[in-house]
């Protein structure tokens, strides 16, 4: 594990896994793409939380600050991760209640426009939600057929735009393959054709530098609880480009987004601004652990994330390929590409995987038969990532 | 103060004040219909699911139980709580979602009919979402004028439903004048003119025995902060009738309610029964401590828990009666009829309100000038009733 040694020892981002809460008895954790693991001070924080401000403040509390941290930690989350100006992030809801809002409100805008185009690749809730509007709405889905190695290109959509599109959303980094897509290029590509462009950062932010608002983009959302490590289920977010905000409006009229919560009057006016995208009571504990992480990006900067990460991947694909030369790697070789996992593919993955669970080694598992090794690279040493890849390749070959 | 104390010392719930967190300075706390105290044990649980769980077992915690807590807890809150039997109540989103996500599902279920009855002085958020849906569907809402003091009658309802109505949303408490409706009755009246009954219980859930099942009530929504103490933010539930759960669809479809979620397959297909009312990942942390208040109010009984709310709201109007002679009761004096808030107006509530938070009285205030005490029977005592209404008196007379 020599390699594996060096590479951590040179990791200037090393020191911080011994920031997170250790697991008893798990010697390689490589699901952090699905959930991220608590830093130690979001424990404390939210026992604090919970004795002190729930407990303390009760109802005050509201008053105090918790109406504030659905947009002052969208706002943190945006400088942070996004590159988005204050006022255009809110965290808040599920992704999916998040997608539903926006393709909504998207389609809304631009009336007489007929179609959608989303990839079938896309996660499963993208196209779910998509299937429900275009149904109940009439709108026609345009479907990209990506080849899941080359992912979402601006050639591909080029083709499915036109002057019907009303909206494209894809995922910014592909939540089985980690590629990577061209957001800015593709936004461009929609933009051309009058769509507008939704783009789903579930398994981009917090590990691949994005800049919403120098790339264009319309509208965005995403998860908290991947590399924000905000804990199960933690609310997600969305973005809404502010000279769009006046014109998008979400169908969820709740009183948290009306523009007077607190009169309690008669007929709903959405709130200016991002607040207007809230809907009902902000989940308040839920975001607790998700802000703790956002400061720590930001002390270590985005850049140096994503350059761990791209050494992480690297070494994994390099591992695998001498390691585990029967399995099929499904993610792309080039770096820039690639977002921060790894999917190989072999026809006997499903059966070792509750062997791997039982070392200690946990990767992820997608149907039919990949694992995805989801390289967080704050918690995630080198080290971690050989003992994984060797257990896998030892597991194969027992068998 | 002594006849509180003999309401105390003759109160066999009394001991369970000191289950919940103390709040430092708070003499009074007479909001737990807006935010219910923690209890102790919920915040050690909370801690050792983020350190054990989350940061111990990892992503496989969704295998370990964490994927069955929506419905599991929901099966236990439609015991306790509800009169409903097992696979009809789930946990998550917010109350304003599940509002949502409810009304669409009803409207969609009758169709032809183009009306949704509903009263002016529900709580804003249930208004503003059926403003919402009526506004995008071309429907048309019939608004119940109530009588504050009177609140939602079967005879009320009666005038207002027909053939076109679709849909009857009440709250089964007021939010502000605290009227206890009679759900059984306006139901059955809602469903004589052939609509569906949608039923708010916010207000309710958790301190007055309901029976869905038995009252024959269709679709259901509350609220997991107040009376259930789940923290600020905390998932709200949503009940759905068995018979009506293979009608009655939710719009918002994503990838937990569908019926093979880890297939990652094309096209939705809504799981059976209530899962197909899930969308997003579900909230796990902000499930917890409501889990804790369910299993207490389980041991207790909903009917000493309503014996005492009721002992503790009929206390407060007599010492307002008495002390408050200005200020005028916007709550039922027939403690049939009310739930577990009672509301007093006066001109000069607003300005004193800071008053009373500097010493740690701490009361709601609905615009415009109505002071609510919410009496939560298992952490409320009569002294701190007594404390609180004299505290206005006091308060208001030395200005």
């Amino acid at each position: 594990m020599s390699r594996a040694r060096a590479l951590d020892d040179a990791d200037k981002l090393a020191s911080h896994r011994a920031e997170f809460v250790e697991a008893p008895g798990v010697v390689a954790y490589l699901d952090g793409n699905s959930l991220g693991r608590p830093l130690t001070t979001s424990v404390a924080r939210v026992e604090t939380f919970l004795r002190e401000e729930w407990g303390g403040r009760l109802i005050r509390g509201w008053d105090e600050g918790w109406l504030d941290l659905p947009l002052s930690i969208g706002d943190e989350l945006g400088r942070v991760a996004l590159g988005a100006a204050p006022g255009q992030v809110a965290i808040g809801d599920s992704t999916t209640v998040l997608i539903y809002k926006l393709v909504r409100a998207a389609v809304d805008a631009r009336p007489g426009r007929t179609e959608i185009v989303i990839d079938r690749d896309n996660f499963p809730t993208d196209r779910y939600v998509v299937e429900g509007i275009a149904a109940d709405r009439g709108l026609t889905i345009r479907w990209a057929d990506t080849d899941a190695a080359a992912g979402v290109t601006p050639e591909l959509v080029a083709d499915l735009v036109g002057p019907q599109t009303a909206l494209t959303l894809f995922s910014s980094v592909a939540y089985r393959s980690g590629f990577l897509a061209d957001v800015e290029a593709i936004t461009a590509v929609s933009h051309a054709a009058g769509a507008l462009a939704l783009w789903d950062l579930c398994h981009s932010v917090g590990v691949v530098p994005t800049e919403l608002d120098a790339w264009g983009v319309d509208l965005a959302v995403g998860c908290g609880y991947k590399y924000l490590n905000g804990g199960p289920g933690a609310p997600a977010f969305l973005y809404v480009r502010r000279e769009l905000q006046s014109e998008v409006r979400q169908p969820i009229q709740g009183w948290l987004g009306s523009a007077t919560p607190f009169e309690m009057g008669q007929g709903y006016t959405a709130a200016a601004g991002i607040r207007g995208t809230l809907s009902g009571t902000p989940p308040i504990v839920g975001m607790l652990a998700m802000q703790d992480m956002i400061a720590l990006l930001s002390s270590v900067g985005l850049e140096a994330v994503r350059a761990k990460s791209i050494a992480l991947t690297g070494f994994a694909i390099e591992l695998c390929d001498a390691l585990l030369p029967t399995a099929a790697l499904s993610s792309p070789r080039e770096a820039t590409r690639r977002g921060s996992h790894v999917t190989l593919d072999h026809p006997r993955f499903a059966e070792i995987m509750p062997l791997l669970w039982e070392r200690g080694v946990i990767p992820d598992f997608r149907r039919p038969d990949g694992i995805r090794l989801g390289l967080s690279p704050l918690s995630t040493s080198f080290a971690e990532v050989e003992v994984g890849v060797r257990a896998i390749a030892d597991v194969l070959g027992e068998r």
